[in-house]
């Protein structure tokens, strides 16, 4: 059985620990033979790509970033299916491991599907909002960076009796934003799921401030406030009609300062959420989903997809994890306001 | 409605959370109020408490430690339900939530069944060993810190061209020499559920070594080697049979070296892996874990405790926690070998 | 003796330890008392202090901000000399230990000298620009968190085989950005005191790209390209001259990205390099400096500054500091150009 | 110009950035080449050793370790100059730059003095105990260890109303327990250049209890008690009559218990203080005094080492770090008791 990996889309700490997963176990229990494909499908589409042994994955699981490299190439680009084929057979490559994110496990699952590809997923997000798993790797890393960086926020808010605004990665959803929030001691957490008003939002920050605290605000980069503009907002959508509004909390401060008088700053953590060394927790959850993929492949289980269930890694479709993005619940959205204000 | 808190047993990283989430979720939806109870049992037993406010416990959530103050004073000692009812019905305090491990789970548990005492408990430990619940707050800051700990000595280990052996804990089961071992790349992990020869880990430190790498050897602190003198494991074994040999990488170490001839050196992480600020992850499960505690005691379901499943916080019996400790199953003793060697 | 202490300008790691340096050395050698000064010389003018004993300054070493608070306020303002004598003799203050930058040295300075006050100093820069002392504390605790976001960023650069623009602060100075590019490994470090046109940067990220490297750009945010647009640049400069182009990262990657052809992306660092705990170099360095003010204050050497020679802690004149600001000399741009390209 | 390379004695975070300043400097500069020799003199004199391009030192600034690998093989073993002499010839080796400790650096000077050999030396101690250089590269990271698992264990001391005894590294000097200390807020700092007696020590103990505190002490590895035994401090002397009475802690922690009857514990960092990445202080150190190795080489200032002073490298004679070691003085020990208690 000869395999090829590829990784595809965004950077997301645990990759290359996904990668050591899927080697080890693929060569160690069954025997298998690995083909790095270089920077996602275009290396499929390019063959551009190498054997990989063990000896490539030794001592990756700390590693952050990905030694295959990464791209947005789409799998219906440049030959699409056609060319994979070709590429696949010139190799002797029986089957792939995508690691990625909604459009890659989308495209591959439509591979499967109708075109008889032999492909299994790992899902991949840094935002966490893939259906059909309780967690993806990569998430735990993002919030504890986001975490760090409102602690330290948090010691010149109070210096100088400022508000903070920091916003934290979440296009769709608020799950970064919600665990940071909890995690930091935020007064407020803006998620793309709950629109809010200014007042409210000003609100919470001077309840904090009434509290004697320096009020911090989590805002994640989707969400859009309650009544805000619809022609600034409209121009933040992109072409499937999804908020690419960047930087809201160069918006939202000014506008918290205007309206409650405290002084207010806006910080954008940005790319440093998605690179570096991943936490043990993501290592962990990256080299489990790794082997067990390798055995969805093995078993010829084409379509399905690693996934944590509880403390269990489990097979689901691919496409399930697309079908329905996932959501912060209600229930959750509740449950962080008992520490807002 | 008037609830005292007490954390009993070992410190634990995210204690300092759960209280804020029980204070601020009972003050603010239910309206109740709190009693901070000092060091465990002790506080109650002698009446050694303080109202607890909001105030009390701002900016706990990324503190170590817990404010309340802790000790391994049994309930049942000095007086017990009497006492306890006597200083409860004098503060007019009507339920307690008991934040503490194994005993402090079966002792708060009986003394609802047999005393009808109003208690409902959040369950703690580093180790993760109590039943029912995927994971208990601490442990994730636990395997973040011993991960780290073998990133460092990593380097040492292939500068020196030595064997590390590293000790964390666990003195019934391997959770945290499983997950830090994975995260941190180790060539043998060795659990007390999983007794192992001499031979069996000199030849995964030969096998690490053969293929060029310095070999680091993961131990829990409970593990008895396969064949161990029972003797010397036997003055190791507490007044319940369990097992206490502190310092077993004292004696593998040594024995490693001996056996397959390369230098070998052992570190006891000890106390590090207890204290200091909570990971993201501990931060919101704790905060979570508290804020459920805090609606079951307003709803009175005595003898319950809150438990993590999968993402949500459910409601289980606080007996079922300690009537079957949480092992490492097989499967994932199996799974881990696959990095062995 | 009663000695008022006020923190003045930008929240910097170790202000809170240089107080409790100030405080535990004042009371337990020289037999001082203490009075905290809310908010910079804005306490002072408006009479907003309160008595500072051991208890307030306990457990203060690791962590960020100021307890006394801080504010932009100027001496001269409100009220200036006149009103400080009034508030200082209504509660029996013989002396102040202002602990500050640039503006409130040279302030402090006048006061000593104009009007006869009785004031040392503690200089505060986090941009390390401050003249006559080796180091200011807060500088390693940047040049730490700067480092491990070059460290984050990297793989994400690798991972899509990017150009990385990480502006770090420095408004006319570069030394955050020298040591952070040092010990991250920058492939190109731009700092004010040396400006360098767009193709020589396009050189350096093109020669790191065709060596196989992922080119790491680490910029002050007081650089100014040379041949940039003067009007561009002439909007940026503040009343004294000075340079305050905010954001010169986002102008860069995209500048870099049409010359070289290589995608390139910007982060700001902004406030995360000035809060939170500080590092164990800058907690010492700060209790040192603390205590020698209080020695300083003891011994009425009024006008002068604690300040750092090597290993030692000595006295110099507060005006020093400011007489000339410590730029980059060209020996340390020599010797970083080494590791361009 | 053809110049091996080779680390000697103990691993020290900045090893490999020194490393990478020698070569980058060397090729780019001066046009030299190298040879790495691997662990220490044993390359040499066994003739183990590689040609080394600035691909072998690529990314190497944040490693921790030494990828030439180390050893504490002494230069006049095995052949000793005669042999050197040879291997050099028969590679064309001109000259030699040691980095290395003590026994390094004084065999190094008398190879220099006795036999003509070319060498140039990198001073390098984790103990900072080195002449005639401010600090030494590892020290920070080490003290930044330290001090990181001070305030982790401070933690657990407070919350279980403990005395902490953490044991740091400094067989002869106190350098690491005095900065960590401070930087720890330790209320006993214990260095062996000054002993002080079991009373002394529960003295500050008690009093830090009695101000509310959890004590918190400090001591490095070769701190002898006041009127300690002597049979048992001799057994604890090497053959040079140094020190190596190992886990002093764990002596020194019930013997504050029974004087103070305060539970106490004992935590013996070890080698985690020596591996791992380094902090951004000592790659900046490490990078220039590689550098400035080279220039020391090109220049053929034989016998001379690269040596901080100030903010400035300077060269000094090799021997000078070594004929007298750098305790702690008398002022550093007066101005750290301030805090004690």
């Amino acid at each position: 059985m000869k395999i090829g990996v590829l990784t595809s889309g965004g950077d997301c700490p645990g990759l290359n620990a996904v990668i050591r997963g899927i080697v080890r176990k693929g060569i160690r229990t069954h025997g298998a033979s690995f083909v790095g494909i270089r920077d996602g499908w275009r290396g499929l589409l390019e063959d551009d790509m190498f054997d990989m042994t063990m000896l490539d994955v030794r001592g990756l699981s700390g590693r952050g970033g990905t030694i295959l490299g990464t791209s947005r190439t789409h799998p219906y680009e440049s030959g699409g299916p056609e060319r994979m084929r070709e590429v696949m057979s010139a190799h002797g490559i029986d089957s792939l491991i995508a690691i990625g994110g909604e459009g890659t496990l989308a495209g591959a699952s439509r591979l499967v599907r109708e075109e008889g590809l032999h492909i299994v997923g790992v899902p991949k997000t840094i935002d966490n909002d893939l259906g059909n798993t309780d967690y993806t790797f990569g998430f735990d890393t993002a919030q504890s960076i986001a975490t760090e960086a409102i602690d330290r926020l948090r010691t010149t808010a109070e210096s100088h009796h400022r508000c903070m605004v920091i916003e934290v990665m979440g296009r769709n959803v608020g799950w970064i934003a919600l665990h940071a929030g909890m995690a930091g001691g935020a007064h407020a957490i803006l998620m793309p799921e709950f629109p809010v008003s200014f007042d409210q939002i000003a609100e919470w920050v001077t309840s904090a401030r009434n509290r004697g605290r320096a009020p911090i605000v989590v805002v994640a980069e989707g969400f859009i406030p309650e009544g805000f503009d619809s022609q600034v907002a409209d121009q933040g959508r992109d072409n499937k009609g999804r908020v690419r509004l960047g930087g809201i909390a160069n918006y939202l401060a000014p506008k918290i300062e205007e309206i409650t008088g405290i002084e207010s700053r806006a910080t954008i953590l940005g790319h440093l959420q998605r690179g570096g060394s991943p936490t043990a927790y993501d290592r962990v959850l990256s080299t489990r989903l790794g082997m067990a993929a390798a055995d969805l492949a093995q078993h010829g289980h084409w379509g399905k997809m690693a996934s944590l269930k509880g403390t269990d890694i489990v097979s689901v479709e691919m496409s399930s994890a697309v079908d329905s993005l996932k959501s912060v619940p209600l229930h959750r959205w509740e449950e962080a306001q008992v520490l807002f204000g």
